[in-house]
């Protein structure tokens, strides 16, 4: 994530050291009680590239920015593709993180209910899982190392809590579970559901237009418990992503008694389970599906212009989180003193258009939301507004915490791969925005497509070989004025992160 | 609005009183102060359709629910066609308003500056403004009534006010005026354009991608003001439009001292102006563009279930609001006691999906977002988001108000009409949600696209005539198990109003 946090120059100060301590910069990151504590993870790269020492040393090379991929004997799932290089400079490390990993899902049995958090026993069995996870970190790669080992571990554990409810996908999970887990329905309950189910059978009979009058729900207990709303099997996975991204935050923020953790990360994770495609992102990475030539996203963007009226709103309801440093309203651009009592334009978290509005003294503070595209922060810090850490992060040279600002709560989007046929070409691509700010969605999905199409089917390597292609588009070569794609324009400077994911064969995988 | 709100039995108990005062029935809105106070306006049907004191009270059957439409000698623009009719009982009077004009924007003269809320001198010089509304009221007629009398002239007032950065399209509006409404630079402002435009030709020679630092905003008083926000004219009338809005809100808190305003309204303003056409929308109401039998969406609903994350943030945010009553967690049907310390499906306002958690003392409140479809209500009582009025809305038996939970700012979509070519049977359909919860978008297109290719083109009677054809097929007819669609499903039971507006011709008009 290019320069997405002012301040935080680079990570370490003394070189690479992967097993050793690194110390976040601290001009943003006033970690304070994390000096000398050891980190949670070492630094590294994937474990899936299998790098040796003399590689991962060879991989932080700003200058030839060296591609890493895949080997041909890599055991990933699904002929899976992947291909990452480090940023032009940025930062001494290559703050992106990813992981894939084959799980399985298990109810927690009486006997071991599962530990949480365990490592891999290699017992296959209970629901099979797949997962892909794409991590930008910013100031510090901490955060996105922790996820990266521990996210879809999380995610399994809570997956698990419910397994007993997702085996039966028709069956929509009972509303009220007892302690052990088995549906909970008490004797009032029984004759409102009754009644419930009979109140439905006449409004059906009645046609939907029914204009019928409901009694009174607040001040009426007898029926007080008619309603039910029916809750799908797939809300249910999609309340375990949010929760277990929100766990992941909590955790960081727990550990960080113990370990450094630094900095933060954007986190995008996809989770194939039950013949269905889960995408979970918070922040700006990036999914689409790409079939028959055609772009599905499978993912929406987090950054202060896309979520200005949520924080906007939030610096309204409560402006104590601005420290008296910052307006909620935005401006065009900064306002000088001298222009009090003009009339400037302005918005607030309720519009979308402009109005001139008098300056008064207050409109002086600096805007909560500055800077347009990808220069665009909230309080002049951050350029992304969802994601995993940055507990410590504050304003440059003041005490103003910008957590609260930051959501850790990804959009899921659900994509239904046994609905679908897939060809051996049509894949999913993640990336971290170091891909995405260069290449738009349809170049990406023209390349791929081309790529395919001129490769063995057969060939275990095909996928990778995409995600070198797409990465290489959006690096570009180095000529004498900087990186450089063919059409002479600037490539990204960025870390960048690239998987791609063959979806054909896996419809009817459950 | 049928049973929008609840409790509100009737908005008159003696009958229609077209002159007199009339008085809410209290229950949801407890007016207090408003007690022998004369109305802003006396009730009645909108002044286009001319009715007669007889009409107007033969308007009112519910038993045959009598449709009104245009005269043929009509004189509203653009042979806009509009029908309406009565609710099946469910309040005395027609709580729907509408209201088109045609009004001419100009600039604030010194010598007479326009006075807020002018009647039309008929003066028709200025920029020319073509203007539809439809109101929706609940509880009462009285926000509906004002609104459909002074929504459309504070748009025409707060137009003028900027009517001198409107004429010139491809000229963004200056970011800064001084107090006579001409642009203003400060001296050190006008360095840092010029430092600005220096920036961005480097910027642009660099290419998008660039990647180069930029210095620190905050910190950095020499290149604090480096950055300015293009804004563009069409914004400007976007931020018009949202501003008028709200301002039309706060007058119906204001003049509530002096007048009854009963209830609340949603409201749809369509404003076309200088080629382009602005749909504004706070509420259930809805339009759509039919061209070429497509259909074109030109708004997005604002109900409990459409905006319930935006109102758990509020009510999570400022727990104070829910009065000790109501919880701002969502759970799929109401929770008894004996279920304490059970499991239950829950959701808050950062997550879409569902999950379990454990059932505490707390949960046990009445859920702030509750029910389903057209029966979800705020606080078991609203079932919109967004309007105008309702400032004395309290939930029933208590004196928690549900205004801060209600949002009077519209989305506005704007469609470019230069940009596009149409025939006379493209036309804008507004209407109120009567008119929406029994024909879908699609029907609605092929009816008015069957309707009018089979209407002589030069009839002026022809767009009304499709908009009582619309209505007809959600009204349906009385038979013994009340009003019926042909297709002997429940028609309607709501009142409706409907605006069929066509589009050829008006291209090219500024």
């Amino acid at each position: 994530m290019i320069s997405k946090v002012k301040n935080a120059m680079s990570t370490l100060v003394g070189g690479m050291i992967p097993h050793g301590h690194h110390h976040p910069s601290g001009t943003g990151q006033n970690s304070g009680s994390s000096e000398g504590l050891p980190p949670r993870f070492p630094y590294g790269r994937p474990d899936f590239l299998d790098l040796t020492p003399e590689l991962l040393q060879y991989s932080t090379e700003h200058a030839s920015r060296p591609v890493l991929m895949l080997r041909r004997d890599s055991r990933l799932p699904w002929r899976t593709g992947y291909a990452e290089v480090i940023n032009a400079g940025k930062s001494m490390l290559n703050e992106d993180q990813a992981s894939c990993e084959k799980l399985f899902v298990k109810k927690p049995s009486g006997k071991h209910r599962s530990a949480p958090l365990q490592e891999d026993t290699g017992d296959a069995t209970g629901i099979p899982l797949h997962f892909w996870g794409v991590y930008d970190g910013h100031a510090g790669s901490g955060a996105a190392i922790a996820a990266s080992k521990l996210l879809h571990r999380l995610i399994r554990d809570r997956l698990g809590e419910v397994a007993h409810l997702l085996e039966h996908p028709a069956c929509p999970p009972p509303i009220c579970l007892a302690k052990n887990g088995s549906p909970y329905q008490a004797t009032e309950s029984k004759k409102a559901a009754a009644a419930a189910a009979a109140a439905a059978a006449v409004a059906q009979q009645q046609g939907e237009g029914a204009a019928a009058e409901e009694p009174d729900a607040i001040s009426d207990p007898t029926i007080r418990y008619h309603m039910e709303k029916v809750v799908s099997v797939e809300s249910l996975v999609m309340g375990v992503l949010e929760n277990a991204f929100r766990q992941m935050d909590e955790l960081i923020e727990k550990e960080k008694a113990s370990y450094t953790i630094s900095g933060g990360c954007c986190a995008l994770a996809a989770v194939q389970m039950l013949g269905k495609l889960y995408v979970a992102n918070a922040g700006d990475s990036r999914a689409i599906i790409i079939r028959n030539d055609e772009v599905i996203p499978m993912s929406n963007e987090f950054t202060p212009e896309s979520e200005r009226q949520r924080l906007q709103y939030l610096g309204f309801l409560r402006p104590e989180l601005l420290g008296n440093e910052f307006t909620h309203m935005e401006f065009p651009r900064r306002i000088q003193h001298s222009e009090l009592g003009q009339k400037m334009l302005f918005r607030d978290h309720s519009m979308t258009g402009w109005a001139y509005r008098t300056i008064v003294e207050d409109d002086l503070k600096f805007p909560l939301i500055y800077g347009e595209g990808k220069k665009a922060r909230v309080m002049a810090t951050i350029g992304v507004t969802r994601g995993l850490g940055d507990h410590d992060l504050k304003v440059y040279n003041s005490n103003i915490h910008i957590k609260p600002f930051l959501s850790c709560c990804p959009e899921v989007k659900v994509y239904d791969l046994s609905e679908n046929k897939h060809g051996p070409d049509d894949v999913l691509v993640m990336g971290t925005d170091g891909l995405w700010d260069v290449t738009t969605d349809q170049e990406v999905a023209d390349a791929v497509s081309t790529f395919l199409s001129g490769c063995d089917p057969s060939d275990p390597m095909r996928y990778t070989l995409a995600a070198q292609d797409l990465l290489m588009r959006s690096r570009g070569v180095l000529k004498e004025r900087g990186w450089r794609l063919p059409s002479d324009r600037l490539g990204s400077g960025d870390d960048i992160t690239v998987f791609v994911i063959p979806l054909a064969g896996h419809e009817g995988e459950t």
